[in-house]
């Protein structure tokens, strides 16, 4: 009797692998959605795998400058998956309206299919911390978003601003798209603003 | 005097937002060193960036399977910091017996420097870290190097052993490599072996 809940146990922990393997492997393509952001040095754009590291990354090293307390792992948790969706429904670009008009129903058609792959909890898990995300309630969804947001004008910065021009960007769009941020941290909606300030001095921004 | 002591404090922050930023922006090259692993797809290798951050939600996925408790932030921010050090130091192939020699040598250099961007609190935290990592002594530093060695493995299946076949590796080989996974997770170290078995049956392993 005892043998038998013994391997039935491990029968259930196999099938639990087996799932979690199929997931780990399926969101191998979130390397593949190019973001329209360039790389520090201007030759490439990122993908969607390499932005989740920078995020989760910055999550660990900018949480002193946030007015509210967080949940570190839930945060970091939180960015490593945001974007998983876009393997069904691909990136849309932030200043995209065309777009954002059909976004939300394709990612969560995406949402259903790819943490449906995980075993039931973590699936649910997963999909409630990427709504929690979309939602920007929360102060995890609040620094996500933050951060997010942070990375690609770091990006652009470093690459001359690169993604900008190419798309032909009016200060006002990255300042509609940030306006938020004030109430997450000062310390960065200053530095933004002072990044964005210095693009438009260059030309690479349109004022 | 008041006013001073906050200014002062606010210079601080600016300060330490600076250093951070400068930290963020440098590892952006970890993007560029690529790994000898191919993608599921087979299409392209991976990078560091991008397999880090596939560790970091592993990490997340697998703890279930492990023998001993871990700190599962302490082991997501450590996956995340792994491979900085081949910024400078390159990447070592887990079977370049050559480059072995001089690995840590180099690699302890690349640590002074990478590190050494950030403020010494950040930067120290994240050298012991990886130190820790290296020395593959405690619980969280085992995790991270199952997740490490799972992982290429995962992606190596998935593109029929490419990877493998190309260097033309010896079944001995990764299984001398992960001769430590059994004491981590057991499971984990049976799917391993079932893996490297149908890949000799293959001809993608060498027997």
């Amino acid at each position: 009797m005892e043998a038998n809940i013994k391997s039935e146990k491990i029968a259930e922990e196999k099938a639990r692998l087996e799932q979690q393997i199929r997931f780990i492997v399926e969101v191998d393509k979130v390397k593949n959605i190019i973001r329209q952001t360039y790389l520090a040095d201007g030759k490439r754009k990122e993908n969607d795998a390499e932005h989740s590291w920078h995020l989760a990354l910055m999550a660990v090293l900018l949480k002193e400058h946030i007015n509210e307390d967080v949940d570190l792992t839930k945060v970091m948790i939180m960015v490593l998956i945001h974007d998983l969706v876009e393997i069904d429904a691909g990136d849309t670009y932030a200043y995209d309206t065309e777009g954002a008009k059909t976004k939300q129903e394709r990612e969560t058609k995406a949402a259903d299919r790819i943490f449906g792959l995980l075993p039931s909890d973590q699936g649910m898990y997963f999909r409630e911390l990427w709504e929690e995300f979309e939602a920007y309630e929360t102060a995890e969804a609040k620094y996500a978003h933050l951060l997010d947001n942070f990375q690609p004008i770091l990006l652009n910065d470093a690459s001359g601003g690169k993604s900008w021009a190419e798309h032909g960007v009016h200060r006002a769009q990255p300042c509609k798209r940030n306006e938020r941020i004030p109430e997450t941290s000062r310390i960065v909606w200053e530095k933004m603003q002072e990044i964005f300030h210095r693009h438009v001095e260059e030309g690479n921004l349109k004022e």
